[in-house]
This record gives C-alpha cells, structure tokens and sequence, in this order.
C-alpha cells in the first residue's frame, strides 16, 4: 500500500534530521531537505488514488472510514515530512555556531516521539487499538520533556548572549519534536476512528485512557 | 453551512487572539481558550456529516471535490483554532513580563496574515480561484516578515538576558502567525482543487502564480 511507503519515508526523513542535529552532520541535513520532494509527490498520489476509491467503488462503513482516515494520515505525514526538514534547517544552522556541550538531551525526547511515530503507523497497518491507544498514552511524557528542555535552554541564552543563536536552534528542534509527535497522536486517532468508528478526538481520548487505566 | 460557521468562530478566535497580546488583555486570552472547545466540537460533527453525505449519497466528481476539500479545511480550521490557544497562553504569559516599548510589528504580520484567513474563507464560499491564488500569492510576505521579526527579537534578548523571556514569547507569538498564514495557504489550494479539479499544491503552486505574473 501507497500509504505504508510514504509512512516509511517520513519516518527514515524524521530519523537522519534528528542524527543530522545529534552528529551535527550536514549531509544528513541535506538528505532530508531532497527527500521532501519525493514525500510531497507521493502524498498528491495518495489523495488521488483514495478519491478514486470513493468515487468508483462508493464504500460504505468500515471501508469508507479507512479511506477518510487513510486521507487524513496522509496529511499528517505530509506535514511531519515538512517538520523533518525544518529540523534539517535547525541542523544545518547549529552546524555554523561553535560546537558545544550537550545542553538538552536531543536523544531522549527525539527517541520518544520516533517511538510514537512508529507505533502510529504499526497501529494503522494492523488496525490494532490497543498499539494507537498507547500512543495518545505518550504524548504528555513529550510535553513534559519539552517543556523541560525549554527552561535549560532559557537558562542556557540567559547566562551569555553569544548563547542566544544555538539556544534558539535548540528550541526549534525540540519544539518541532514536539509536533511530530502531536501529528502521530492524530494518526493514532484516525486509526481508532475508523477501526472502532468512535471519533476519539478531543474530549473522548481522556475519557478511553482514563477507563485503561483503572482496568 | 456548517463550516462557515467554523470558519466565523477560528476567525473570531484569532482575531481575540491578536488583541490579548497587543492590549495585554488578559481576560481577551481567556476568551480564546473558552472558544477552543465548541471549535473542537464543530469538527467532530462536521466530519461526521461530511461521512454521512459520501454514505448516504455517493457524490460523483465536482460535489466528492467539495466534500474531499471541505473535510480537508475542517482539519485546518480546528488547528488554527489551536494555534489561536497557543497565541492566548502566549498573551497570559507576555502579561507576566514587565511592559516594554514595542519590538516588533505584531500587528503588521497579524493584519496580513488575518487578511489571507478571511480571502481563503471567502475564496471557499464563493469557489472563487482568483481570491485564492491571491492568498497564495501573500505567503511569502507573511514569511518575509516573520523572519524580520526573528532577527529583531534575537538582538532584543542578546541585549540584555532579562529580555530572553519576553523575546521568547514574542518570537512563539510570530511563528504561530506565520503557521496560521500556512494553514490559510493550505485551504486556498483545497479551493482550487474542488473549483478546479487540479491539483495544485507542491510544484503546481508556483508555476500557476509565473502564469499569473506574466499576464
């Protein structure tokens, strides 16, 4: 299926943007900044080939609701291929600001959202609930990686001004990690709509984890 | 139709948005973050009547364009309404820092990037092509100046670390107006494609906009 490859694509684009920050390397960078283009053509191919779908074979019910997930996916991985290569950017500017220590643990939060990433998607191919539920699970860890990495940061620009530029490209990196694990939560949303046929958005998604955990 | 009225509340939402952080009006943010919940309920019931209408009545050509684009711009508007939250908590927390002259021209890139809200919105109401290509035509404005901003805010908190906070918050407030202007983009070619029945986001964007310069 045309959606496996393009999820397969993004997410090798998400894991050398986030080694182009981590080893500063810039032709790492560049490779993701070139496979954009190739992310972008598929997803035009993806929403051609799913309208196909609805107009010739008019599905119905669970059919019906893979494909809208399905166009839906397609979007976010279209925009996560956009944020893998904002992060190449970032990897690319660090890379003209002098080398220094490791001020925010890139590894730890990028390791998480990839991890959520991946499950998205297996949750998707096998239409397993339980995998895209404990994706939704993950979401606040991020947010609290996150929002720790933004204060070292801000200590970090605060202490010397000659900070500000690698502290701001820092931020972005991990604020854009952030997103890419916010769009593999809409994945595994899509993927509990059309498995279950609950849109589990919004108020629903606390209300479902809250009933797992007090299984 | 429902989607005008989504449309309406985003607008409304952004616009509040906008305020809270050039009146340092408090009370303006927490009305955004109010809107956010009945703009996430819009969503749901407008995907599912866009679900209903593909079951019920297996639309052909230009009306399964309209349903395909609509569900597309639902999407876009439920996330720009997130990204007016994200303004809001900016707001409350800029409301926190001591008053300063200002640094840069908030209300400049937010009139700007409003304006190509409202024409993408028009644009969709009145399958208008031309209201749309001008929203796209006005992308590279909003990131002009948001990347004026970036450099003037940079200076400001180099300056003094004491301003690093308040750059920080106001660099957040720029870079969500610019990814609200993505967003308007992103309904501006969903247009086109259901007035049209091309698609023309990527590559075709910018060779329809040549077309148009050298009339």
């Amino acid at each position: 299926m045309k959606l496996v490859e393009m999820g397969l694509l993004v997410e090798t684009a998400i894991e050398i943007s986030i080694r182009s920050v981590i080893e500063r390397d810039q032709s790492a960078a560049q490779e993701v900044l070139a496979a954009e283009a190739r992310i972008n053509a598929i997803e035009l191919e993806i929403d051609a080939l799913a309208i196909e779908l609805l107009a010739l074979h008019q599905p119905m019910a669970s059919n019906l609701r893979f494909i809208i997930a399905a166009l839906k996916i397609n979007s976010d991985l279209e925009r996560m291929g956009d944020l893998a290569a904002n992060i190449a950017h970032s990897a690319k500017a660090l890379g003209e600001t002098p080398a220094m220590e490791q001020i925010v643990d890139i590894p730890l939060i990028a390791g998480l959202a990839q991890s959520m990433v991946r499950k998205s998607l297996d949750a998707f191919v096998a239409a397993d609930v339980d995998l895209a539920l404990s994706v939704l699970a993950s979401d606040d860890a991020v947010d609290s990686l996150r929002t720790a990495c933004y204060h070292q940061l801000v200590t970090f620009m605060r202490k010397d001004p000659r900070n500000v530029s690698a502290g701001l490209n820092l931020l972005a990196v991990t604020r854009t990690i952030e997103r890419l694990a916010d769009h593999s939560t809409n994945i595994a949303e899509d993927v509990l709509f059309f498995v279950k046929g609950v849109d589990v958005r919004h108020q629903f998604a606390a209300l479902l984890l809250n009933e797992r955990t007090t299984e």
